[in-house]
């Protein structure tokens, strides 16, 4: 390991958030990475091929992380309770993005060719099929029904949001109440439940664990709102996705929205023309650009984000102090200022 | 309802093992299809059209059927206990269905154009995804961790399954294990796990609960052995599939497999184009038949799915007698001599 990336490990105060995280659920993760591999083996000899492909691409694993964090804010000892559901939530996690890719038929993820153009579409498909199911298996050896209420309604508000998502693709009347639906389902769900299921598996009070998922919700709106902004704004190679992905697939996002909500006639027909009809040329994404730019759409965004950030952290109020509550009160703020 | 039709549902020793399987469950069934209706209903309007598209358009309800019935054998007043489970099961397998087609682009499902041909690929990749979900939500509502442990396991059979059999497709060199390995995986197994729930849910000894396992996996593979040998024989009319699907897309079943070991060098040749290469011509797929026909290669498949319906009954040989155990027994052969 050189200096430069040691220095960056270490828990200095530029550290950041999600850094402090995962340092400080290090053992724990590294128990929930090899559940994770272990999971995902089997003998038909794709599986592992294309799940390690992507599962091993990396990610950030913050849902599975926030599990940990949210048992360790209630009962340190009650963490390896945990292990088989933050691999759960992981696993539905890229079960998602392995159907989202066929779906979306996009061409980057995670800084790699997307899973489904390497190995196909049926493929993408199965495999994603098979860590759904694997996730249940873990839930499963949790014991608890209340986990699995929860976490398996998680997986159907999920599917119902991409669905809903796949209907207002291409439909600029979308408006925001839409939109928050949307990413509250396919992306807040899974946030609030990876918070919910750590204070149940600490038997933590009926508030604390409805505080924790309110802030996994927020938290993953916030998220989700920064993703799709970072879509019209981002630096490709620390994002690791394609820019202007959304915008090519006539994605119905807030930047967009918030530019729609003031467009004049011609603008409205410029946007009716590459989303709705998703007829566009070379120049189409720069014009999109100047657009959004003249409206202060990435900033509404981002204000929008910084009013759910703000929510999140107003969910760990009655929590008793600890380093954890901490980490979990900047993690919110990070979302915002994040690039990953 | 005209007088054929109504003769058709009467009891009459006429009526097939199935008919009287479904009739003898008749006001169960009910519940369980309101429960089905009720479970894939959404907000999100393409849902509950696509779902209903498939879900209405019928099939027999065979492994729903199975789950009452093998609680029946059981303990009538449990059946109701299972209402969810037979949900569930009819849940997952038109998950796979759904999957299933966006993978074959199959044309015809359940004598009607297959859903991705009218919804897309997309809508079928995540309506298949909120069933599934919904799937595990039904099973959430038994309590009972045993049946959750079950049903996510034979889900993750089946997603093994599946993806065993993309592998096997189109590679000539795929024997009869294999062939097996993958009917056991994506059919049996959901059979198996349907019998399985009920005696379960009736707190069954765990011999007789191991029995139904047994019985519900022979009869789930003569099920497939059947099925695979109806894709080169039957009255597509009367399947409500085309006949010659698996032949145009290169799936290597139990009539292939039995012409490929018998084959003069030029036959494998021919076997090796179409179903290897999938290079067809309009004629080929009668120069198929005549090849099978010399080989005896379909009644050799009717006498392996014979030998499994055979060893299903025997599974029933230590259960007290009951009218629902003669059918089930009824049942194993009707797999064979069906063309539904």
């Amino acid at each position: 390991m050189n200096k430069q990336s040691a220095t960056k490990k270490s828990s200095t105060p530029e550290a950041s958030p999600l850094d402090r995280l995962s340092m400080s659920l290090d053992t724990d993760m590294k128990q929930v990475n090899s559940l994770i591999l272990r999971h995902m083996d089997s003998e038909v000899a794709l599986i592992p091929q294309l799940a390690r492909y992507l599962i091993a691409a990396g990610g950030k694993r913050i849902r599975p992380l926030l599990t940990l964090g949210s048992a360790a804010l209630f009962d340190e000892k009650k963490i390896s309770g945990t292990y088989p559901l933050a691999a759960a939530v992981e696993f539905i996690h890229t079960a998602t993005l392995l159907h989202d890719d066929v779906v979306d038929e996009s061409e980057e993820r995670r800084g790699k060719k997307a899973a489904n153009l390497v190995f196909g579409n049926q493929a993408s498909v199965l495999v994603g099929d098979f860590l759904f199911s694997k996730s249940f298996q873990l839930m499963v050896e949790s014991k608890s029904l209340e986990v699995l209420r929860i976490l398996s309604q998680a997986a159907a508000i999920i599917a119902e949001g991409e669905v809903l998502q796949l209907a207002t693709t291409n439909d600029i009347e979308t408006e925001l109440p839409a939109y928050l639906k949307v990413i509250e389902s396919k992306t807040a769900a899974l946030f609030a439940a990876s918070c919910e299921v750590g204070p149940v598996m600490c038997n933590a009070s009926k508030e604390d664990t409805k505080a924790l998922y309110e802030y996994g919700l927020q938290l993953g709106i916030a998220f989700q709102i920064i993703d799709d902004t970072l879509d019209y704004a981002a630096d490709p190679e620390k994002l690791g996705k394609n820019i202007g992905d959304d915008f090519r697939e006539g994605k119905m996002t807030a930047p967009v929205i918030f530019a729609l909500e003031k467009a004049t006639p011609k603008e409205k027909e410029f946007w009716e023309r590459t989303l709705g009809r998703k007829e566009q040329t070379e120049e189409d994404f720069s014009t999109a650009m100047d657009i959004l730019k003249k409206y202060n759409a990435l900033g509404k965004s981002l204000e929008m984000a910084w009013t759910h950030a703000r929510k999140a952290q107003a969910c760990l109020n009655n929590l008793p102090d600890s380093s954890m509550k901490t980490i979990f009160h900047d993690l919110a703020e990070y979302t915002i200022t994040r690039n990953f």
